[in-house]
């Protein structure tokens, strides 16, 4: 056979997509265990089986991005592409959610016809969901442990080495933080980010202040309402400004993005339409988004645990409702991505670009008028 | 071992989900026939087993209301059964809806970089498909050919025995008809319901006319307008009163479900709101919700088909995109049943049911007060 | 003109819908109060007018359901129409559940482009919102405050009032407690739910513990961990079959559906499948369908605010995000029919029921056959 | 008061959502008209005014990207705002698209409980969608008549003119046209577009009929297909190379998109990934998307027309199933951006970009590096 015509063998759908093993996949345990198979355990196995399938897809796109990030340069192209293969993954948890509400069509006593046989098989066996976890960046000391186990504890040497090895060479988290810290615009040309954005900030503090203390509209209350609300934002303000507070809090948990990237992230997010910055600030926003989708399956597994099993103990030994419930509101991994909200500042206010630095973000309208002539 | 103790033997959730045989199921031809591969198939591979998944479990959900229905006496418990049942297909279908929006993170380009290797395959060669089209009760005579092939020339001898058995056998649509047609209800102690309604729908339409023509309020065209639509009602109401009208129209293929059994759909309807109808009606219902999500799914199909091909030729050799468009149109199932619509009249003019027979299309009271002697 | 013929007068789209006042209620106050109006004001602006419409159908439908239940005797047919009432109510909130996809099209930096114009107005304002939560049957115990405030003190006099009264005249929750009180399936002939429940739990326990202990399979580790399972559950049944543990529970306020209601939800559960009890059991799922789409949309809403707000204090004076959050948790009205799931034991354990309790509990066959004499 | 002071005047929720209004606008003729209201009507009117919202929200944002797209030379940051204000048109189409699951809630019997009282109103008279088919670029000879009349028959003098200016002033489409045209990038340095593109395409045809003939894998019948394809493909490839092909193609109105326009957005499509590319790439993407959603509404609302109506004549005069089922096959606007992908050639037949262009085509490494020195 001529080798450069191979791509000429012809295929069958059935064989491309190995139907003969996939839909020989399903065995039903109360088939095998009991005098008659429990009708709904089959839609339980197909659920769960969905779920590994795109797994594997999400791990598929997460290792093509991060392949692209892991790089001193990342190449330009690659922003747009990674964008795109984020967002899928997105699209992916979204639907990930929806296979909740088929779930739910299955009633809590149609789920004790066959629950029993399940011992001590649980969704927190899940090797590829531990794996993307990691990927994405999910630190050991936030993780929850259930049952008294190791997450890790359920799997093989080998799983868990691979476990181990995503944490030490990076994850998506790490890799995003290096090439946010990279980011060139910080100190562009005569523009000092940093400096100017500080002044702002507090031009905005003193001018409020004045304003509201002045104001003849606001009730006494309502005064102070509104300092306390801008002395809250203040303290924020000042925690981002000082790199020694950044420091502190970095080393006592409660952020976990260094200071440089967090100013490189801030200042993509202040920025978001100059030509240049727009992809970096979409990828951003793809991450953020992943995480409250991801956050938001956990919530919704929680909600369906609860009513499958009320307070009945999982089969993995735990109660699943309270372990879900509390991944949902803790397992943030790009909160601190999230949190630049917190430090954004009214566009009004916002230190105007010097001309120069603007042009170079910018490129379309000059790359068209060289063409012109 | 003690027999009846295997149900201890424990298990996990690697090899309870045949995780092995699922994750490794995933072959890229441009894997093995390329330089590289390309990126994208695997998202095409995964998108196709997790709709081949789905369909296993609605063929599951189908076979076991079929066998519900496949007998003289339905068991009064198995309406509800099949009611929830045929919901859950509902719900799977409005997920496979939601897969095309993830098929259409590609773009044409991305596709571009290995259709040319999956020439012959197609979604067309999918027997799951066609075998839930035909458990539902597609028939023979509505199926468009598929460059000029016979929807079953893809499949093996032996499939194409299996689709033939099950159009033999009897489908869902088949098996809904005879359980209409045995329905108690049209006649019923001293109501007869055909001639009680004919009568509410010759008054209903006379007081109309009536009150249309010596209306003040509307203009002539107006007038006119309403007493044209009038007419078209009073056309259909009376194809429906009359057999022979009737059994021609289904001669000539414009309507599939027999005159019992539409005389049976028609009275569920309008008395759908007494105890005894309350789940045969949604039963209906159900039947009419997954018709219509089968449909629109073929409709999205065929939109996500134009997107990525535009007017090239399907890897099956035909404009993949105007045939599924056809068939979004065309192959609706349950049909008769949406129809059923055009024959209602207002509850105001509903013949009222004699009080004998409410009290026993009734339940609940009676038995309350029966327990609390 | 005639009286009667009203009806006959004509009406068009834009005057029956209201649109002259409905388009013309959008006032930017970025428009009013800046030099320029900021571009998603618009977008907050209808988002909000659009939940309020939703509530106001959301209002209307529980309004009927709570006038079909608010009679000692309620209608059968009343059950079948509350299910499709309290479904629609499920479907409204998952399109609230959409609306929040659609806020967070716009950027924190959006949003702060009118952010401080709408101080202090917080949606912790919606008169509708909390008459909603009230209907349900949100216990004032429950409740969270906002900033140190009464929830209800951001409300006039009148509606205040409103509030009291549903409060005082009883909400769905109070009315559905009283209606599975009356349910006359407890005591059936010569059936006893309770004691028959008591023995086949009782029974079903020792036979696991025995199983369990004598088993050859389980390590003695696993051995002990699916006694304390076992353990476990028998703690909650034991809740349930003693009275006086109940009204402790009551009484500290871990449970708030009474001992008699909880026993006729218990048996509506485990014999759901009897023709007799399919609505009543739809109608208790749908309660808890709703129960857990609200929560859902308070937990979307959180993270939303999050991603606007980051740690920022809301306009409301308080942290958002937060207290979203734990509404999210701890606001469930039907948590005690959720937990009803607790109590299930396998339909293989199911006390059976005599025979001429399942006939009474039917219904269609019967009537098929007297029909056909 | 001072005047830059007002900023700090209060609002109350109720009053900034002018609730009072919005909430007294839905008026049931059921009520007016008839002895009892029909329970129904209310959410007929509210998923309406709902519509009717989110109509003027899509107005808001179409108007803002085609002012930004008006003009000689369309601001570079722009595109990105455009893309994310067209996506969010997209979501809330999405959204309307669910309005139809609430609708469908309602059973065909509740409709004609106040179907009679809203003669001849009819969504046909709905001035805003008109508007927003007009402003997208929906042309008049692609407009059916609806009960024989012209679309714009049901508006005032003052809302006709208003549809009349928009087309005359110039849609979306018409402005996206325009910009295409203007596109640098076809001529660039020494790459000539066209002429590269028509060698590759000639070239990979050349190569795989050659591959084809000598295939010792397909059988005779295989080669014939295959060689098909390829020939109806070529034949779309010459049209689009010969101007003189386009031209009579538009005069006979089954191309809307002018030859050069059609040239850039097959440039934009191919090279995609150019950093300069991506966003222009993302706006022709969120037309498409915004092209399907708003067709896959049509045709869901044609689903759900024909389920509560079956074959009645709609308010307006008209079958309205089979109206709406039509317009979701032909009311194609952005049909020509679907069909660029007929054109497209894989990514390794694609003429490379010269050096010189590509780097032009980037910026982000460049600026990166200019900025380290």
């Amino acid at each position: 056979m001529k080798t450069n015509e191979k791509k000429y063998s012809t295929v069958h759908y059935q064989q491309y997509l190995a139907l003969d093993e996939l839909l020989d996949a399903q065995h039903l345990r109360s088939e095998k265990l009991q005098k008659e198979p429990a009708h709904d355990e089959m839609l339980f196995i197909i659920v769960h089986q969905s779920y590994e399938l795109w797994f594997k897809q999400v791990i598929h796109e997460l290792e093509s991005v991060m392949e692209m990030f892991n790089q001193n340069n990342v190449d330009e192209r690659s922003i747009g592409v990674s964008v795109a293969r984020c967002n899928r993954v997105g699209e992916i948890f979204k639907l990930l959610i929806e296979h909740i509400r088929i779930m739910e069509t299955m009633t809590p006593l149609d789920f004790l016809d066959f629950r029993n046989l399940l011992f001590p098989a649980s969704g927190f066996q899940s090797f590829q969901f531990r794996k993307i976890e990691n990927m994405l960046g999910l630190k050991e000391d936030q993780r929850m442990t259930y049952g008294n186990h190791h997450y890790a504890a359920f799997f093989s040497e080998e799983e868990q080495k691979e476990l181990d090895r995503i944490v030490k060479e990076g994850s998506l988290f790490d890799l995003v933080e290096d090439w946010l810290e990279r980011t060139p615009f910080l100190q562009f040309r005569n523009f000092r980010f940093l400096s100017s954005y500080r002044e702002s900030v507090e031009r905005m503090i003193a001018k409020e202040t004045e304003a509201i203390e002045s104001s003849d509209y606001l009730s006494v209350k309502e005064k102070e309402m509104r300092l306390k609300m801008l002395g809250n934002t203040d303290t924020y303000f000042q925690s981002v400004l000082d790199p020694e507070a950044h420091a502190e809090r970095l080393a006592s948990g409660q952020l976990k993005l260094s200071y440089k990237a967090t100013l490189a992230a801030l200042m993509i997010n202040l920025y978001n339409e100059e030509p240049i910055l727009q992809l970096p600030y979409r990828f951003l926003i793809a991450l953020v988004d992943i995480d409250e989708l991801l956050t938001t399956w956990r919530y919704r597994h929680a909600q369906m645990v609860l009513r499958m099993l009320g307070k009945k103990v999982g089969t993995g030994g735990s109660s699943g409702h309270n372990y879900l419930r509390e991944t949902a509101i803790r397992h943030h991994i790009f909160g601190d991505l999230h949190n630049i909200s917190t430090l954004l500042i009214p566009r009004s206010e916002l230190p105007v670009l010097p001309e120069a630095v603007r042009k170079e973000l910018g490129y379309f309208y000059t790359v068209a008028k060289e063409t012109e002539s």
